[in-house]
């Protein structure tokens, strides 16, 4: 079977990695290709280092190097290069890159400067995690440079920061006015993104951001109209239990393009492509969709294996819809 | 006083930072300043990051941070970033960098990046170790970018390489055919360089290595003739000790160009503006120079004080020629 996802980060990234374990041990389903495509909005240029927090969270996760409790980021890491920046006087500070990070941004960068496509750097770094073997391709959404800036007022006055200003420094505190993907008019879909959601068996939606993460992966030109015309059920995972996002800030983004932050006003986010959307048991009563199957069961991720019973309910409703 | 030194790295960076002790204990010179050129023909672009041994080195000695044992690079250094670089099959694996050492590149990198000179940049990062207040200038030799290749032949035939990978890798073993200092025909002198060795009052050229570091800084337009024209005795002291290189690999270098390993055959090559050489005692009875006068004594830094008293006699060999 083809499973093609659309991911942000942590929620994605811990969500997958569960899929993947499901469709292991399932041996039906052991030999499934996942195909993942990430969100590279994110994306920002830290010291003239180019850094795909997204991408690389899933990279960590997946090739099992993440640092479990936050989340993000590479267990066991130090911080000896970041304190010499800082000793230099060298900005931002307010992004934490650890030493062992740094290695691949620093050899993203070598390879994009020499030319490589963010695909085929992705790829290579995939490789060193074990990602082709495990059945997993990784493609970032775009090759283009995209970044999701904020538009932002405060006492400061109205400005544009970068999403990562945001979210990482600001804690997305600050009031946003909307957001804007930089680049974005300017960019076409990754090599074998397009394809991987005509060709799917099943597209899943993992419990990412649905403004940051699914919003600007469906604006890449050509995405939105693949999954409206794909065959396979398109199934969704809701990010939020009892009108709160799990983690993040899902709640600041969708205030800031106007939309509730319940579980049916983001499934209706995606009303022109869903076919069956995921809820926490306690939204279910209140979750009535006209185009899409609901269902309610536990959301959270407390640890792999309740990661990995999540996706299996996702990819059963899935199934079901497929009527297989 | 006003001191102009030219200077590679490992001996030049531990004879100046004697010369700084030296001026400093000496309450008619503590007052002086230090003004040193460094070689930057071994820079070299690794991953990406632009590295400057010879001006790191210098940095890293005068900013109190050097590995006193290996004589590069920082002390108590670690090497996790290159680690990750290894695993993702990144090259070249031959250049040892360190996680603090890094830190140096990345934001050399950026500021270079930013437009900024090498000459502004290296001012920069000589703040953070506190060369100022120590009344010490470090100048890049120019901001043009200048690499030392070399040619060489063996069983793989002709080919030029970087001087790095001659010094580094190949440890010199390969025998060398010449030295190309590429990008030095559209180079010039970085701003201050000639000034500073035009209006000296002593110029002393530390036993760093004749040929590939003092020898590409002569090698910048108006140097030789800044040295030649300068009314300001010049004083070198020998990289040699009885016919072999105290460090490092300059009986190589100077059999590629056809001169002998030795303190004269050296002195010949500063012979158009050299006015005092200083030599190993036990080779004292055999250099007899036209032009400078010759001093025999200890040349071994075998510590700081070692280094600071080496210096000192230097200095006083240019303060006696100046007949002051």
């Amino acid at each position: 079977m083809r499973i093609t996802a659309l991911a942000g980060g942590v929620g994605g990234a811990r969500f997958l990695r569960g899929l993947r374990t499901h469709l292991d041990r399932t041996p039906d389903l052991a030999d499934s290709e996942l195909t993942i495509i990430g969100n590279t909005g994110d994306d920002i240029s830290l010291f003239g280092l180019r850094v795909c927090p997204d991408l690389d969270t899933l990279l960590y996760t997946l090739g099992g190097a993440i640092h479990e409790g936050q989340g993000w980021g590479r267990a066991d890491e130090s911080h000896r290069l970041q304190g010499e920046l800082a000793a230099y006087g060298a900005e931002p500070q307010w992004f934490a890159l650890g030493d062992l990070d740094f290695g691949t941004h620093v050899v993203r960068s070598q390879w994009l400067g020499q030319g490589l496509s963010l695909s085929d750097v992705t790829g290579r770094l995939a490789q060193r995690w074990g990602l082709p073997d495990q059945r997993i391709r990784l493609l970032p959404m775009t090759d283009s440079p995209v970044e999701t800036h904020v538009v932002v007022e405060d006492e400061e006055g109205q400005r544009a920061i970068h999403f990562q200003e945001w979210w990482v420094r600001h804690q997305a505190s600050i009031p946003a006015q909307r957001f804007v993907a930089v680049g974005m008019d300017r960019a076409t879909a990754a090599p074998g993104v397009l394809d991987a959601i005509r060709q799917a068996d099943v597209v899943i939606l993992p419990p990412s951001n649905p403004v940051v993460s699914i919003g600007i992966i469906l604006g890449v030109p050509g995405v939105r109209d693949a999954l409206r015309g794909s065959a396979a059920p398109v199934v969704g995972v809701s990010p939020l239990v009892g009108g709160m996002p799990v983690r993040g800030h899902a709640d600041a983004c969708l205030a800031t393009i106007g939309v509730e932050c319940t579980p049916s006003a983001v499934a209706g986010l995606y009303e022109d492509f869903l076919d069956g959307w995921l809820v926490a048991t306690e939204d279910e009563p209140q979750v009535r969709l006209r185009k899409a199957a609901v269902r309610g069961r536990p959301l959270l991720m407390t640890d792999r294996d309740a990661a990995a019973d999540l996706a299996g309910a996702a990819l059963d409703l899935a199934l079901e819809l497929k009527g297989a």
